[in-house]
């Protein structure tokens, strides 16, 4: 019996430009990433995204991101401790308020693009950004890499976490992702990254660039909705995990 | 046996940018219309001034306003309407989640600025803005402006509301402040501001600058904190209720 | 022996947002109104569009809104006048410096959306908008709407102007726009929209929503670039225009 | 014969917050570093700043920073060398047009904050930066300073450039600051400081915080103009400067 959830970035429109196939791929995810208004989104399209997800019995979740619009929260910006905290506190209170809004609550949160990045590195700043996250609501799931510091983090203060893998990203060998920066970072053989992802659902484990096996305890597989190809592929690792015994079912439901 | 709270607009310091005597005015008032970052205020003001509420028992309300930093808010900007309720649900859950963090319970809204004088006008607008109150929660007290289309909406989405007047604003004839632009718009002797205010609070009665006697039921006062001479007039005024058997007490408490 | 410019609004890309077809309509435009940063565009986009707009040979402007991306600059906001005054300075001074680092002369500067429409009314806001125009340079071309007080205003600053239509609008008898709001307000037969432009600059004629004939001399003919069908639509108002002897020619070319 | 400039930054304001007693600093400086709305100020506050240097015969210069009014600028923010150029570019523009309104010269650019320290010591970026000056305005002075990669980077693009000194500032063997979290970075003592800076423009030699001997060839001095206390000293410096031979001109003279 092996469950497995399916998240996805969501919500990345912003006033007049349209990002993503949002309507898409909520039909094939069982959990929505939602952009909070800093990095991308804003309360229309957080609304908006808000309902579509309950309406495909989606689990929300909140996806702060640095406030850096300009640059779609995919650079480093140097917070301080206490403002790292304070940011996941304000973002995270935004969509909840849409959350409630529809009737719903709020699932888990999963830190956005650079901010992402930092946090499954940094323990002191993963460690204030769950602390922001428990302080709003104590039955929040943390969401995020697996064997992260965010991860840790996230267990540290006392809340429930939630592992996250990426089926066509290559493995370091200390559990961390190859940079996308570096050759070999991204797998592009479709059957591949399936059967890959299969087998860390299964067994556990993951081959890395180096040729090592590693051990990794997926909850949950990261999957994208910003073109048809992608929208094609979560369809099919879908279908290929049903095949296989593998339940999609969203994380709430999960630790429910 | 009279009851009046006094409410002030608080937490509009912004990043490096230091605005109002918090500290001091927190002392003296009952419920804090907290601003929520959009036309002033920041996660880590929301934080300190909430916490500092909290401290002197004060109540904590949403101060949401248009997202015009560089106009402080007070410029008119024409939303949509569905526009208006958003705007208002991500700032108050915004809000809502640093009051959660503390332990305490959200109170009121009020709106600000361009805000608060459009929607004391516009029945639609203000219907809109008070429906994305409701739906956050239901339990929220609408603050604003007497005899206004902001509390007749407030009245209609089924919430608590709570009128507040000016002391030291002239009133005109359909109880709608003189504006600012106007002359005789504010009044400077404080001693008849204050007689003024207990005469509205124990006899529900104001002269308008045409000289007529219009009707008024307050349950707050606003009060300024942007000088120390604000301030003084807060503790002055204060004494003055007290004197006269007012008890000052937040809007919370008298709908308790 | 009839000239004409033909502009669009460009650059209104913005981050990680995609937005037009600026490579394509720049084949067959003369004079690219390029956003400046405040409702859309970016330093990046800037230096990009300005690029494109000199390889192609099309005159750079400058084309200025309200700060308000999440409004696309499409939503009403009351400035001041000295504030409208140095919006415009800014922006102006933005991309002038764009066009200064590719070796091109900016050419002119048309309002957009919301302020451009404010300005066509408000002969006050025109004016100070067109006086910011004039003290960052006294050489820039006042481009927009035939009739409007933002023409006369940039005529009473001394400045060229360069009055634009609008082939797919109907028009009031005043001059004016129909407002989009209003049936008929856009024209859909491509046929007849050619022909009715064609006549607007051989004429001087135009035919208003109620039947009657007024007088309208255009200097540039506006047309869109947000769709493959908009492109095409250039295309074939460009052969048209050929065809019937009217030269294509960007406006400071007309006027220098 | 020895000269000096005295740089300070100014036009700090935003919107409704005020910062900065720039009013009273201007009669005492020779070169403004003028915040161009990106982590501080706003088109209106330009506007005024620049119109006050002029009447002081205080050179114009720009003060381009990252795009963090939240975080005044002050926090690291990861740019791509483009992105770094092109935001120059922006920035430069922006105040140039300003200048170009009140009739003045644009003098020189100074980096602001974190953008400052970072270029100060990355050479890529110091090079990306003044490309972006240069191809603005070659007659722009590169100001900052004095011994970092900024000045270097300046040099080898071709601009005039002007190394700024600290008095109040403890210094590195290799001619850096002792940063602010560091025991010692900042000296208190008045007379000592302003010793120390005449013999550093005098002598060319400054004492570091090891004791030992380094080479320094200062331009212009920094100073600030924050408090009654900093303008106080800011006068007393200049007083001391006239009694021991120090010419005050500012920077654009001295290379005129």
């Amino acid at each position: 019996m092996y469950n497995i959830d399916l998240n996805s970035d969501l919500g990345e429109s912003f006033g007049n430009y349209h990002l993503g196939m949002d309507e898409d791929v909520l039909q094939y995810v069982t959990s929505a990433n939602i952009a909070c208004g800093w990095h991308s989104g804003d309360p229309m399209v957080m609304d908006k995204t808000v309902k579509l997800a309950k309406e495909n019995g989606v689990g929300v979740g909140a996806h702060p991101g640095f406030p850096d619009l300009l640059g779609f929260g995919r650079r480093n910006l140097s917070l301080s401790l206490p403002e790292a905290k304070n940011y996941m506190i304000y973002q995270i209170g935004a969509l909840a308020a849409f959350a409630a809004a529809h009737g719903v609550k709020l699932q888990h949160v999963k830190a956005h693009g650079a901010l992402y990045n930092m946090a499954a590195k940094d323990y002191k700043l993963a460690l204030s950004l769950c602390e922001g996250i428990a302080c709003v609501d104590p039955g929040l799931i943390v969401l995020g890499l697996a064997n992260s510091e965010w991860i840790r983090a996230g267990r540290d203060v006392g809340l429930v976490v939630c592992s996250e893998i990426f089926a066509d990203r290559a493995y370091q060998d200390d559990g961390s992702l190859v940079p996308r920066s570096q050759p070999g970072a991204v797998l592009h053989d479709k059957e591949s990254v399936i059967s890959r992802a299969i087998r860390m659902i299964q067994e556990h484990k993951v081959t890395t660039i180096t040729g090592k096996e590693i051990s990794i305890a997926p909850d949950s597989l990261c999957v994208h909705g910003d073109s048809p190809m992608a929208v094609a592929f979560v369809k099919n690792i879908r279908a290929a995990f049903e095949k296989n015994g593998i339940t999609i079912q969203k994380v709430g439901d999960q630790r429910g």
